[in-house]
């Protein structure tokens, strides 16, 4: 199984393909989701707001994408968020500095260089454009935030390139209107967008992508006062320091040994883990590797990366930043809000621990964790965990006529509103049944001459392909029992 | 009750707020959803999804938000999506041209007229500006599409302005891979942009607004050959036909009458109708309006608004027009792809009805038609229906002292994944009720001495505010009852 194989499968069965793809001014970096795609990915949400959400009682908001200039003057975008790029003097070509000198010389200048720098060994090692040979103009940075104007005075304004930007802007509010104690989280899910010089595969590295972020605010004179702290004391996480070996260790070593910085920490990775340990993900290819002093975003001060292993190498799915109080303060400088809280009547300006988690990798990783061929059965299935599959039960006349496509039809009615139904009957039963494996559904259900004498189907399921018999009047509870979260 | 009380109230109980309210830059008509609104919106959306999506078996897609310039030039937004504005020539103020002239001079321009129409009027009626007496320039036409570059050279590509535009350039991929049959319904929920002259109130008029569109493919030789027409023919639908008076009529008698042209739009209105009337918003305050020939859009070619009555007037929740093959017609002439499908053996070209849902609004309109104010009991709230209430259950120690704490924490730790529960400790247990009613949860439960020695709690009604004794171990089944879809 690799990268293709689970591309194919998106394609033919509706999870994800390239937005305006009839046309030939279609941008790179732009997919859409299909009826597949959607379904897994809302029931991947509410799996978040279970685990992540609700268990903790975080807030959630969903704020704006398009916000005010003074914002990213604030959060440093305007002025940090950018790439080194070059363009060739003879074709217009543009390249990644960084990326282009590394790839010839083998020269590492880092991104955040100063710009005389690429120049510098551009013109040492005579690097030319790949295309035509051509030289290239002076290094320049590249913002890769969107700017749009706002009204008919076009006033200045950009899509934003993280949605915890909105979190930070609106936590005064929040934390007063809600009646706010530290610690807590406020969560956010929507789309964020980036201009990315050159995006890569699909979902992996989109322009516009999905986010689901989460802000903790804390007193950072109290990571260790952390009451859910003995629920996940004992949970393992793997983690990587200095980029050597990956040591599994409980949150309870960690801590102790100093691997985690505190427990406010521990606790919110290790509810990161079991969140990902539901969604199907195998959390043993995982680990959490610290980053180095020069990796880390412009705005963290430790930094851990989630990261799971899969064909095409490890990939982040969250960001664990420790964001300090830098984004509170900034905000607070450029607008002259308040931001300190009252915490056991003592002022403080809360620090922020962050869990930005991409959700459009985190479906790739699921899908490609899940992808099985069953050369026995000649067939490809998808062993989605239940409650995330796309369809939840398949529906099927063993044939049209005597009668059966109706009371396929009236039995499916019973269920369709509340389960992910798919009402089939058309084709070969193996096939429809084959069908349904690759779009994971763990249940089909067949009706057949029998259930018109005895009101019983078939039920079938995905993984072990067994057939029972049931009651037409005990499916509900079937289905229930089968797709509940856990 | 009034816009302003809602406003209040959803400033105060975290529904929604403005965004970038702490800087001075923050522009007009960007709202944020608050823990309160996200909770209400994504019930609404799950209702949406069940009572039009799985109920129909309908197509549900997520597309991206910025789409390549192609799309606008095939749907006609780059050239049509346009409002005439005119400038001072002294102060730089500007204005819908149509808009300022209707208010000084009561000649009415319609918006699509001609520029050198308004520079006519402006010209002979004298109007100037109403800020500083200045004169104008010539009218202009300003397009109401955000515009981004996308990449380093900054390639042109726009921020929709509808969702549907995804769903067309979507449809022959999505009629292939997901074996389609005419007639189907796709759908979408998303962002859409629009860069308004004059932002609205709050949620009413946005820049950035969440709509929920169906596109319902269709053989316009076939528009009474629908199947699920007999289970909506005694639905009853108010109808404004020459904008008269509002008759309700059966979708059977308004098709046979000729007040619907067919069936297929009487079937897809009566769903409408249902899903509203399950959102608690009431029909009987509603109508289909007919519009005339000069209000329709420039891409329909017969269209009722589905309004509703509210305090500031009859809102515009969702615009169902039949938009023919405009669509389709232009993106296959733009992009060359073929859009025609096989109809029982026979070539079409499909139609389009659309059912184009403003989400924001109706929010907005499920608070104002279920704002109660108890006068006799000193108090205000939400009588929302259980299924889409922020909150499901409150959960409350009646003192904090004696292990109630614990045992309340317990308890709520039950339940807090698989519903929206609220743990709240502190303040007198009155206030405490009064929070919970003015974001409408339902139920409230108390647990008080009592529950320590029998493990029973309270459990209290928001609408009638009677409580009963039920034991614990009814609780899952008893909260399910009462909040369950229905």
């Amino acid at each position: 199984m690799n990268y293709d194989q689970i591309m194919q499968l998106a394609l033919e069965r509706g999870f994800y393909f390239p937005s305006c793809e009839i046309y030939s001014d279609a941008q790179a970096g732009f997919w859409e989701y299909g009826p597949s795609g959607v379904s897994l990915k809302s029931k991947f949400i509410e799996l978040w707001r279970r685990e992540l959400v609700r268990r903790d009682r975080m807030l959630e908001i969903d704020g704006s994408q398009i916000m005010s200039q003074s914002v990213f003057v604030a959060s440093g975008h305007l002025s940090s968020f950018a790439d080194p790029i070059i363009t060739c003097q003879k074709c217009r070509s543009i390249f990644r500095a960084d990326k282009l000198i590394a790839e010839i010389t083998s020269v590492v200048v880092p991104e955040s260089a100063e710009l005389e720098q690429f120049d510098k060994v551009i013109a040492e090692k005579d690097v030319r454009c790949p295309k035509c040979r051509g030289n290239f103009d002076n290094a320049k940075k590249f913002n890769m935030m969107f700017k749009v104007g706002i009204g008919p005075q076009s006033e200045a304004a950009y899509l934003r390139p993280e949605t915890c930007q909105s979190i930070f802007v609106d936590f005064p509010r929040l934390y007063k209107t809600m009646r706010g104690r530290l610690p807590i989280g406020i969560a956010q899910i929507g789309k964020s967008f980036r201009n990315e010089i050159s995006p890569r595969q699909s979902l992996l590295r989109l322009r516009e992508f999905y986010q689901a972020e989460i802000e903790v605010f804390c007193n950072p004179d109290k990571l260790n006062d952390i009451d859910g702290f003995s629920e996940i004391e004992n949970t393992e996480i793997r983690l990587m320091i200095d980029d050597t070996i990956i040591k599994p260790v409980t949150c309870k070593e960690a801590v102790e040994s100093g691997m985690l910085p505190n427990k406010l920490v521990a606790y919110y990775l290790a509810l990161l883990v079991e969140f990902y340990q539901k969604t199907g993900i195998d959390v043993n290819k995982s680990r959490f590797r610290k980053l180095g002093d020069k990796e880390k975003a412009f705005y963290a001060s430790v930094a851990f990366d989630f990261e799971v292993e899969t064909t095409i190498g490890w990939l982040e799915l969250v960001a664990c930043n420790y964001r300090s109080d830098y984004d509170l303060k900034s905000h607070g400088n450029v607008s002259k809000e308040k931001f300190e809280v009252l915490h056991d009547n003592v002022k403080v300006l809360p620090h922020v621990f962050e869990l930005s988690m991409g959700i459009d990798r985190s479906l790739y990783t699921i899908l490609e964790h899940n992808y099985k061929e069953d050369k026995d059965n000649d067939r490809i299935f998808l062993s989605l965990k239940p409650y995330l599959a796309p369809i939840h039960v398949g529906v099927l006349s063993l044939v049209k006529k005597d009668g059966l496509a109706e009371k396929t039809e009236e039995i499916f009615s019973k269920i369709k509103r509340k389960y992910d139904a798919f009402l089939d009957h058309s084709g070969a039963i193996g096939r429809r049944y084959r069908r349904l494996d690759e779009v994971g559904a763990p249940l089909a259900i067949t009706i057949d001459h029998q259930t018109l004498q005895d009101d019983t189907v078939t039920i079938r399921i995905r993984d072990s392909m067994e057939q029972e018999r049931i009651k037409i009047s005990d499916l509900d509870s079937h289905i229930t029992k089968a797709t509940s979260y856990p």
